[in-house]
Parts: C-alpha cells; sequence; structure tokens
C-alpha cells in the first residue's frame, strides 16, 4: 500500500469554459472531438451543453480507463461548427510538494506500468541516457519533477512554428524549442525514462493567455497522479481537464479522416464563482484524480 | 452494423504449449512477465500451471479491454526461473478472404479508432505516403492486408540481429531486413497508414521452427480482428494469443526493471489432440477473437 | 585503363544565361554565391558579367578539384541586388547507352573514390540494402543507372514544400516526395551505394519550365562522368554546370552567414545560336567533363 | 589579414610511430589504408617504411588541399597484414589561448568555408540551436572552443559498444555516451554550428593507453588550425597527424569494398628522442599546421 501523503485542505473552484469551432468540409469526413471535460468525480459538472451545427447524429465514446469523452460524426462536405459551453466545480487536491514521494517500481500497481513505455511522440528509450545523466542524481519525488519542468522551462523555448503533428520529445530536445504539446511530451519522457510513471493531458487552463487547448503531464507518485506544466504558462490549480492519454496522439481535440479545414477556433474559460482573485501560480502539488484502487496491487 | 461475412465452418484445435525461462538477477528486480494465454472465448483452457523457482510472491493484472494476462514479481539477487504449461482448445473462426471488407472510417466503432494511431514502433504517420503510394490502389478488404504482407515478405529479409530494441517501423523499411516484431510493425503500421486499424499481436506458433515467441499482427476487417503473418512462417490457423497492443513496448513477454542476465529460454508447443496432420498454411482468413458488442456503434 | 566507350560525334550548342537576385540584408551578413557557369574546358565562356549593387569589394575562390567559382561579399544592411549574364558554348560529349559501362572498385582511380562515402544529405549508408534490393541484380552501366532515375521519377512526387533544407535521400524516399534537390540526392546515394561514384550537380538547365536553378546528378562510369536527371525535367544535353560537390550542402547558389530576406530570384538560359528547334530529351549518355589524368591510376 | 597570435617557442619533439594491421580476406577485395602519416612542413619524416604481405602493386593518392596519403590495394583472397613504422620529429607551434581569437566568418578566407558545412556525421545544422544555447554566450576564442570539449567531455561517457559505424553527432548527444570519434564529430558539430570552422583529424596520439587510432578535431581560429581532444585522453602537443577530413567517413585508417575479417590490429608511438619525460597534458594552444596562403583572401 502506498504512503499516505499529508495533504493540505482540498480547494474547489467552480469555471464557466468551453469552445467554438468551425471547419469547412471539403469531402465526406469522419471527425472524433475530444472537447468535453473529462468524467472525474473531481469534476462536478454542474451544467453542460454540445451543440453541432449542423445537426448530425453523433457517436459518443468514453474510455473506461481513462474517462476520457469522444464524439464522432460523419460528415457531409459544407460547413460544420461545434459550440461546447459547461459549467464545472473542480475540486484541487493539494499537498506539500515536500510531502510527494515517488513510488518504487517494485511498487507500482500494475495498471500503471504502461505508462513506463515509450509511445509514439515520447521517445523515453532514447532518452534514457540522457535523463539518466541530467537527473538521475537529483533528490526524488514531486521535487524531482518539478526540477524536470525547470529544466526545461530553462533549455527549451516557447516558440509557435518550431515543431509540427511528427515533432518527437528527442527532436524537441535538440531543436530546444517548442510549444506546449511539446514541453509535455518532453516531461513525460524525462519521467518515464527515470521510472516515474507519466501521461499527458489536454486542459482547459485557467490563465493561460492567449485562451488555447493546453497540454501539461501528469506523474505517478505515492499513489496518484500529480499535474506538471513545464511551460509554466498557466495556474495548475487552474487545469480543468479534457483527457489524458499516453502521447497526443491519442486525445487531439480534432481528429479529422477525410478533407477538412479549419476556419475558426476559441476557446474560453472564466471563474463562474463570483470571486475577483484569480487563482495563483500555486507552489502547491497538485492533483485532479482520486487515487483508484488499483487491480494488480499488492 | 457492419455487414455480415459469410463464413467457413469454424475448427477447433487442442495444443499443449509453455515456456520455461531462466534469468540471473544481478539486483533486486521487478520482472513483469506476459506469457500466459490470452483470456478469450475462443481459447478455453483446459489446464493450466504456472510455477516460480523460487516461489515468489506475485501480481496479477488482467488488461480489461486486451484480456492480456500480467504477473508482477520483485526479485531478489540470485536465479529465478519460470515455468509455464497449459493445455488450451483454440476455435479458429474461418472465412473465405473474398468474402472479408474493409470497413469505412466512418462505420468503425470508436473503441477501435486508436488503432489507427501511431505508436512508439509503428511509425504510420511518417510511413502515409509510401503506404498511399503502394497500396492506395489495391483492391480493398482482407486480400489487401495480405498484399501487404506479400510485399513486406518479398521486400524485407528475414535476418537476426539486424534490428533491435529501439527499431521502428520506418527503419526496418529501410534496412530491409528485421525479424518476426519488426515484420509486424511493419504491416500494422501499413495498415494503420491506410485507415485500416491494426494491432500487434504474440503468439505460442504452432508449426513455427525453430520454436519461438512469435509476432504476427491483427487487422480489423468487417467488424472483426483477422490475422496476419507477414513472415508467413506459421500456421495462421494454429496461432495461440499471448497479448495484444499498440506495438510490441506494450507486451513483451518479460520486461525487467533491475539488473538481470537470461540463461534459458525455451518455447514449445504441440498439438494434444493426437490427429497426426498438422494444421496447414491455410489461404482462408482466420480470426479468434470473437466480435464484442462495441461502445460508441451507431 | 579504363575500357573505351565508343561515342557519338560530340555537338555544340551555345546559350545565353544568368540571373538576377535581389536581397533585403537586416544585419550585417557574408555571401556566399555560385551562381557563374564552372570552369571547364568544354565550356566556352563567350562573354561574362556579374555585377552587384552596390557594388562592393568581392573575393573569388575557384575549388581546384571541382572548377566551382565562389564569390564572397560582406554585405551591410540594406538591399543588395546581383546580375549574372553569360554567353558559353557548351560542347556535349554523347555516347550510346549500352557502351557506357560500370567501373569496379579495383580499378576506379583514388581521387574518385570520395565520391562513394556517404554525405551530409547522401546518406548511402543508410540506404545500402535498400539499393543493393531494388537495383543490385540490374544489367550494370549507364543503364543501371538510368533505371535508378525511372525508379525514383515513377516512386518520388515532384512536390514543392515537401521538404527542406535539412532533408535527407533515406527521408526522401520515405515520404515519397520532394523537389530536385531531393531527387538528385536519392538518385546519388543508390548509386554510392551501390559501389558507383557519384555527385551532386547544380546548373542552368535549358528547357525547364518554369526556369530556375536545377539539381541533377553525375555518376563515374567508364571513366568520366556522366549526367543524370532523376526529375526528366530538363534536357540532358541542354545543362550548364554551375557546381559539383558532394551534396547540395557545397554548392548552394547562395550561401548568407547574417540575417536577410530574398526578395527577388529569376534565371534564364536560352539558346543563343539562332537555332530554332530545341536540344531534345536524348536518349543518348550525356558528359560534360572531359576525363583527367588521375593521380593514384595504376 | 588575419590577427597576428602572440605566440610561444615552438617545440620539437621526435617520435618512432607505426601499426601492424593484419586481415583475412574471403573475396576478392579494394582496400584503402590511411595510416601513414600526413605531409606536413611541421612534421618532418626521418625514415619510413611501409610493407605489405603478400606485396601487392599498390596504387597511392596525397590530397592536394589535404596532406591526407592513401594506399589502394586489390587483394585476393587469403591473408594480408601491413607493417608500418616511421620516425618522425614534430614541431608544435603553441600559443597562449588568451591570445587564439574566433575569425569572423567576414574574414575567413573562402576555402576555409566549407568546414562551416555540416557533413554525414557532424550534422551541426541539427544541433544549431542546441549549440547556440549552450554557447552561444560564452567569450570566443580559443578558450570557447575548450569550453565545448569540457562540456563534451562532462555530458559524454566514453563508452565502447556505445556506437557503430553510422553514429551521427547528434546522436551522440542523446546518447550520452561514445568513442573517440564520437566525441570528436560532436566537437566539430558545436563549432561549426557556431561559426567556427572546424574538422575531424586521425592521429597516432602520444600518451593515449591503450595504444590506438585516436581521433581528435581542429578548429580554424586566428588564421590556423588548432587542435582539440575533447576526451581529454591524450596529449595535444604529442598528437601526429594521419589525416583529416569533413568527418571520419573520409579518413578511416582501412575502406575495404569486398569481403575481409580483420585479425590483428597494434598501433605503436613512443618518443625517439632519448628524453626521459614525457610531453605533458599542456594547457597551451596547440597547432601542427603552417598557415597557408589562402585563395580567395581579401
Amino acid at each position: 500500500m502506498p504512503p499516505i501523503t499529508p495533504k493540505l485542505p482540498d480547494t474547489d473552484v467552480r469555471f464557466k469554459l468551453g469552445c467554438s469551432l468551425a471547419y469547412q468540409v471539403k469531402a465526406p469526413t469522419t471527425f472524433i472531438f475530444n472537447v468535453e471535460v473529462a468524467h472525474l468525480k473531481s469534476l462536478a459538472i454542474k451544467s453542460e451543453i454540445l451543440t453541432f451545427a449542423p445537426d448530425i447524429e453523433r457517436r459518443v465514446y468514453a474510455t473506461p480507463d481513462m474517462k476520457n469523452r469522444y464524439i464522432g460524426l460523419n460528415v457531409a462536405p459544407g460547413p460544420l461548427s461545434l459550440e461546447y459551453n459547461a459549467e464545472v466545480e473542480l475540486t484541487v487536491h493539494r499537498a506539500d510538494p515536500a510531502t510527494v514521494n515517488e513510488t518504487p517500481v517494485s511498487e507500482l500497481p500494475l495498471d500503471i506500468l504502461p505508462f513506463l513505455l515509450p509511445s509514439r511522440f515520447v521517445s523515453s528509450d532514447r532518452l534514457a541516457a540522457f535523463a539518466q545523466a541530467e537527473f538521475g542524481h537529483l533528490p526524488k519525488g514531486h521535487r524531482r519533477v518539478n526540477d524536470i519542468c525547470t529544466w526545461i522551462n530553462e533549455h527549451i523555448a516557447y516558440q509557435r512554428g518550431a515543431s509540427d503533428g511528427e515533432t518527437t520529445a528527442h527532436e524537441t530536445l535538440l531543436k530546444r524549442a517548442g510549444v506546449c504539446r511539446d514541453f509535455a511530451h518532453l516531461g513525460t519522457a524525462f519521467c518515464r525514462a527515470l521510472g516515474i510513471p507519466a501521461r499527458f493531458v489536454s486542459v482547459y487552463a485557467y490563465g493561460l493567455v492567449p485562451a488555447d487547448f493546453h497540454a501539461v503531464f501528469e506523474a505517478y507518485l505515492d499513489g496518484r497522479w500529480w499535474l506538471f506544466d513545464a511551460t509554466r504558462q498557466a495556474h495548475l490549480d487552474g487545469l480543468v481537464r479534457i483527457g489524458v492519454g499516453r502521447d497526443a496522439a491519442e486525445i487531439a481535440f480534432c481528429t479529422p479522416y477525410g478533407e477538412m479545414e479549419p476556419t475558426n477556433m476559441q476557446i474560453r474559460i472564466d471563474r463562474a464563482d463570483g470571486g475577483s482573485e484569480p487563482t495563483e501560480r500555486t507552489v502547491d502539488a497538485i492533483s485532479t484524480e482520486e487515487p483508484a484502487p488499483h487491480a494488480g496491487a499488492v
């Protein structure tokens, strides 16, 4: 059984969020959207509406293990628009980072182990020596993953256009530039290379300027998943999850099979609880998913 | 609803199979083994025994979606050996390949779609143009995936030592050489690049000489998963599944975290039903997993 | 001594050619230009004028082995334009391709051997198995290199934007698309992989539409360098050499060190001998460099 | 004209050196050897003998620009051995590193510029951002190249078997391990990426334990080539040049075209001047090639 992490009181915050997307479809196209907030206990959906114009029949699917929600549509040529609005209450689990330890591989639940494996954009096997040399000697725990984020932030320039949809973690390391997707892939890769399970997370990010879909990552420490943002651009306690996956391939907000062009994209998130002050750039360790009873635990 | 495939009568065949593995552990090591046959309706386990020496406490885990069975052990320095023996009855679903069609992406169940995405060793995104140019114009269906296997068989040399644990599908294509793992990754990659869901499968392979863990792949056609072996070395109707995954990373028969050396490895599979003649290199389309009701189906 | 190739009569043709280039220099920049025609016996320069505006002091350099001509300028911020015009008479050496044989490595002059080595964009070592499998069994000689060009032409799409300045031969093979530079790199790579010395050539190309700097390659056969164009876009007997090198890195028409933006680029080549009919897409083997006495020849 | 570097007195040291190589030739093979010391003014050859058994006809070739000496042999199946012994006097040019400055690209001789270009194993273009981020801000001059060597020495592990004949500089950076060849490629790549001409050098290295062919690199500073060894394993003032080139491809000690196996390899170098004390791990800037009058100099 994992050690108990002394934790700070949970905090609740209410957000209004959503997105408006539009496409010009050129040839019959199957769209898979992943824009709805995830089905999590810590994320109470107070209201939610998703509309398409035209109003096409949809298929829905939620991954049982990941709680991601996908919507599929088969769209004929012409315009397509999507409008999503939700009000949610996010329960943020907080802890003193100094108390959040790494879990040795020997104690990891078996269903967590896949998050140690390399994936398409998270080339942790190719970064094994690099990660070991840079971070192998650092004090373990939440602070080590935070040190990794600091290192990435200092060594990789945030630069639009520096990467594309095929860019892999080790390439970002060489190019020394990327966007949030690349920062998250590299952080994920370093963690996995060090034996720390890690996964890619897409979010509505409170405090991100300009507003956009954001990518961060989670590391599995002391029995639960903790959030990290190597870009340092958003508030860790203002991240509302859309999806989690091995890497960006699994949780693109829009995966089109066909021919189309995006024509509009707007993302929004605001506090809904009347509070005037924003959440801050917290130094707490932050988690938004409840630890689950694991198959395979001793 | 997917079209109904006129099928041939199912056939049952009984196998005795197993493996003996041994390791010299140098430093405390967590082993994850995936050597037991999968939990499938089509695969009746008549008897099964798995022993370790020394007899260490084990953790077990089966992936809910994949039916793979994993065993985890934390092993102290010294020798470790594993002995697995099972008797199983495999029900082979057969169809005339000419009747097995591709399913358009617009009709794929949403839970099948992840098998269109690139993964660590299946760089289908980087092979998109190549796959389209070589196979895009071919008649669709089971025959197209079979044509892909023929192409791989003619263009890639089966050669031990030509690849290693980091070899990715597009590298195999350039090197023109590999082992069963590489053949399966390349077949999987070409399929995904063409919009055909595909996954990597590890098996006990009847008829493989010399006996070894074997890797093949499955493509999703007409509502179920069909087996393909681009090496043409084993009998398609003699493949007993151990695991399926996005690629080899997920279903290694042994994933060690620590320090150890393999000292022995023997794999075996024989017919157990007294029949003297072997199964043959069938030209039937072969499937060994029942179609499941899918979430997300229209 | 290499065998004598029965040859067809040489032909002479006179061209007017040149280019107009312009740049906006943002910060002090050192430009290296390689736009003047090469210093070859077979290329008689009847008149030639190169001007810069502003008229900056220039440094000139011709590679002794390659006959390439480079001009260096240190340019202050502001506009820079280059105007080059020349009238040349090209003597084209022709032979029946069936009579042009490959030279075994054992008979190659030692100063030709470097053109068997891989270079930055000509990853012939990584393409060794591929080249051997596709072309190793073909009848040797000029026809084999021509077969390579045909293969490239049939398998690689000519597509602007499919590559960039870092694209390497094996990547073009995977992407199945590129521009003249990529076609030439791939042809060069396949040749070197087969033991045929090959090099990258930049030219003014008569018959190319639209007019542009063009890249082709040369293979060393039967004691001299023969021209090949895998794009099949220009007339082999209308190629006026600018430079030759291991690959594109060595003979870029403009290599800038500093900060600048190109603002204009025009290339031109026309027949100057009053002849109305164009040269044709010849099937002759074409060479435009005299064989030289080689150091290291037996 | 480059600024004059105040220099320390030259020192002369006499070495006896050589190598014994043997091969079993399986099929007719053309060997190109590059084991003789280079033809340099600073390297007086007092005596020299190179023998082959069997005593096969040889072809010889020296690159005019590089002073490398190549020997070609066509060898029939059977054993082949090479014995090389020489006594040389090396004149070492020394300077205070603090006085050796970088030469701006605008002042570089045009024939030096090719050493700014990427080559097969020196992927300086792919390392541009990395080099700029790590070393762009450092004080320029000999000290900066020395800082690069220190960085490589601290970040890359010297490890046999970590690389192979296809390993490229950026891969060494990711693998964090390599041998002298890889250290030299990486040093060369960082320099070129920063606008410092650099080239790969093979040497007999006094003080290297165990004795072996060694690879170092040279950077062009203040009008001449200066030696650097990122492995810090040999004495900079005890390096006797065999060859220089863009990278290892050009100056392999043995390039075989055919089929053979190496059966023996011994390298030796000792002081021949009766002096008892060794040369030391000097902190002087060291150069062993005279500056040449350059074509293209202003």
